[in-house]
């Protein structure tokens, strides 16, 4: 049993502002800390450095604003907290002497209006996925956004880190799905008009999208809703070589075909996951559709994965009426409403996407058993895609070898893999997951070296510092680096003047 | 003949500078005015009320750096012209007093570099559509973005003004094909990185895309561009009923089908450009690929609309190696290289078609023969859609009939037309297309205010005062109350960071 200390609370509730408030003990050590890797260690130590001085639930607008108020007087920060999921120090307030509370909008998790024939919902900002996709099922919509997080992570969160989902082509963001936002600023309400596209000056809602939380406090958004998709189909192609499936994916991401899935995974992530056997890659394929078949699409991209040398399994196909395929078992304890029904297809599509759901979970196994685990993601163009996959991993074998004192490729080894989460026309979005032994005691201080050896590689290599698990605090001297000064300093400009008192998260994306 | 007067320039150009400026007439009044009604009627008339002191034609970066060096060393302002085809007075400086340079990006019209593999190509943003699509013809590659000003606007005035395109769903503004763009601001150079997607703060290029040039001079960009297309296929359907039609495309434009072509006339507007009897309206489909046969979606596509009432033509088809069908006649005065091979598949399709591309020749022709005729276009969800269409249609008729004198459905009433440029599963963009007797001597004044009339309208019922022809001076009435307050706060703050000295374009989006 880990003895938690915790800072006493350098702010007094207002008592005037009845419960809006909490310095309860549990609520503030729950919000100390996002879901890093180097949180989770924290968090079985009991290491609580930057927990909340307060804990603010507001039930609706204007008690949001009263907490920015509040705020802004006590010369206190305001952190908003999502759902606690972010991996980048998103939520925590390392904030020195400066108290902070702690933002959470989970008591505003309605979905207010549902516009059927525009396909558009207006959603509070708290609602997390399962809670909100609750809601939109008795209207037979769904928003069908599931990143990783899904299970706690928010609206307002998704919106303010850019978060990516389930689409790994065409709508890959969530920045695609905001038809308009409504957030609440120190200086005011900032609601953009519900649009289906306009021209009228830059876009407002663009400026919102990943200011992870620094402009305002997102409250509400129309987000672009859709039918539930009835007709689907997947197929696993395995490659001997993960460059060759990296060109098939290639050609299928510019062919005009969309497929919802599109993942591939090399040897082994496929094997790590139990859907590989180690020796080659695994290019997961889905389509989706309410509105027709789609088998069409699938056997045109699986034409596409032969030619590159891919060789498919079975294609197999759900439609309305038709029977469910068996379905893989359901990871028992994520509970919540991820519409896994008619997504299970069996094989290794489906025991990848299993494992998939499971990995958050087995991240807190791992540090228990000693296990360093990490990921990093990025997307960069095609041209310079080989070179970036070569470099990241090699810097992330030597990192890990160096500060474990490992070698780098005897047993104990660091295990390097890379998938693809979401490809574009012009690029990938791959992703690598480091796993090595841990420095036990010296984890936090190992992740810190191997996440700044393989960032740095990233951003060398061209790629960006993140493709959607956001800048937070972890990534900025990558962030400060790769976004152009001129825009920087409009940023900054921006800020000052709708936060002139820097109380909203301070320290992600920009220093005053 | 129309005696024009000129005002002398109020700057001498530095002769330190060579030939970098220019205050010759002709170069000065030919950058006066842009493309709306209200210009060509002045023009016509020799009123170039705000010709620029100077004209500046920088043939590299650094060059563009001078310019804004020296005009801020003058107080004066910099005007970024493109190809000075604004319609919203974006090009012409209403700035009293204050001296100004036309900023002509002209001689920088290359495509510097193709990255075919990732299906990019670098840009500099003085190249016209047919000059760019010239130079990436030799590649095989094509942007495909064909606003109606194509022949002379500019790849950076496209991206300073969201321009829709070609693409009638999914890809219809230009904001999508931009992977990257470059800019000179008085305060150094901006230039993001060439990313398929990214999640890393705010989108630096969207904060650029639109800005109309407030911000900096973009002076290149990396485009998406694309294989051309060599599978398509298009086909005309008929509706009796106007609102028929656009729940028909209200289904295509959700089913995820995404024609290139998804254009609904309304009867009149059918009637006007030659492709309709004046009964019935007309939906215009067209599916493309480079990659496979476009059949089955057009199938699909026809069948929705057969749903709705729709009366489809033949559908027609061309494919790699088939002979080319019979075209329609080009336009023999639009020269350039606007791909209209394998375009043309003949009918009421292409009816239309040569009338879209017509249309900006025949409106200096209507001014000649005393005909008003303006167009204006919003988006707006399907659920308000209806309602802003009847009560734009009556409020330009009201407006015109009242101006003009006339009656508002008599003889020499005004014709008021309207039809989808772009659709999207939330909503269309309805342009609307107004022309009557003008009032000779006053059509600057009429054309005022059947503007403002009509821009009221769109406003109150919803809409954007803009989906794609931008703010300039002309809309800011009505953007100042669409854009969100706190935005229009960051904007100018955005603004004064980068260029404190207020040089450019002053009076567009926002003032100081």
């Amino acid at each position: 049993m880990v003895a938690v200390e915790v800072r006493p609370s350098r702010l007094k509730a207002p008592s005037e502002l009845g419960d809006l408030f909490t310095d309860d003990r549990y609520e503030r050590v729950s919000r100390a800390l996002g879901k890093a890797y180097r949180d989770v260690v924290r968090g079985f130590r009991g290491e609580f450095e930057n927990p909340p001085d307060l804990v603010a639930t507001p039930g609706d607008e204007s008690e949001v604003e009263a907490v920015l108020s509040w705020c802004e007087a006590e010369g206190a920060a305001v952190i908003p907290f999502g759902g606690g999921t972010s991996v980048v120090g998103g939520v925590e307030g390392r904030l020195g002497e400066r108290p902070f509370v702690s933002l959470d909008l989970r008591r505003l998790d309605r979905v207010l209006e549902v516009d059927g024939g525009s396909l558009a919902a207006r959603i509070q900002a708290g609602a997390t996925g399962p809670v909100l996709e609750e809601q939109l099922r008795g209207h037979g919509l769904t928003l069908r956004h599931f990143p990783q997080s899904f299970e706690f992570s928010t609206l307002g969160g998704w919106i303010a880190t850019r978060a990516g989902g389930h689409f790994a082509t065409l709508h890959t963001h969530v920045d695609d799905l905001v038809e308009s936002v409504r957030a609440i600023t120190p200086r005011g309400t900032w609601e953009s008009r519900r649009l289906p596209g306009s021209g009228a000056g830059p876009s407002p809602d663009r400026a919102l999208i990943g200011s992870e939380g620094i402009l305002g406090v997102v409250t509400e958004a129309w987000m672009r809703v859709r039918p539930r998709p009835e007709f689907k189909a997947s197929c696993g192609v395995e490659f001997g070589d993960f460059l060759a499936g990296a060109r098939a994916v290639r050609e299928i991401a510019q062919s005009g075909l969309y497929p919802a899935n599109c993942r591939l995974l090399d040897a082994l992530e496929a094997e790590t996951t139990g859907a590989g056997d180690g020796e080659r890659s695994l290019l997961v394929l889905g389509f989706e559709s309410a509105h027709g078949p789609v088998g069409a699409a699938m056997s045109q991209a699986v034409a596409i994965a032969r030619e590159h040398g891919g060789e498919p399994g079975e294609i197999r196909e759900s439609a309305p009426g038709a029977a469910t395929p068996p379905m893989g078992r359901k990871p028992r304890h994520i509970s919540g409403n991820r519409p896994v029904d008619g997504e299970g297809t069996g094989g290794a599509v489906e025991t990848w996407r299993n494992a998939f759901l499971f990995a958050p979970y087995l991240r807190d196994t791992f540090v228990a058993c000693g296990v360093l685990s990490e990921t990093f993601e990025t997307a960069i163009t095609w041209d310079r895609f080989e070179a970036l996959h070569a470099t990241a991993i090699e810097a992330a074998r030597r990192k890990v070898a160096e500060v474990s004192g490992a070698s780098a490729d005897g047993p104990g080894s660091p295990r390097v893999s890379c998938r693809f989460t979401h490809v574009y026309p012009d690029g990938p979005a791959p992703y690598f997951t480091v796993m090595a032994p841990a420095v036990r005691g010296g984890e936090v201080e190992q992740w810190d070296e191997v996440k700044a050896a393989v960032s740095e590689a990233l951003l060398e290599a061209g790629g960006t510092i993140t493709h959607h698990h956001a800048v937070g605090r972890d990534h900025r001297p990558w962030y400060d680096r790769q976004r152009p000064d001129p825009f920087a300093a409009a940023l900054r400009a921006a800020k000052a003047e709708l936060d002139p008192s820097g109380i909203l998260n301070p320290g992600v994306l920009i220093d005053p």
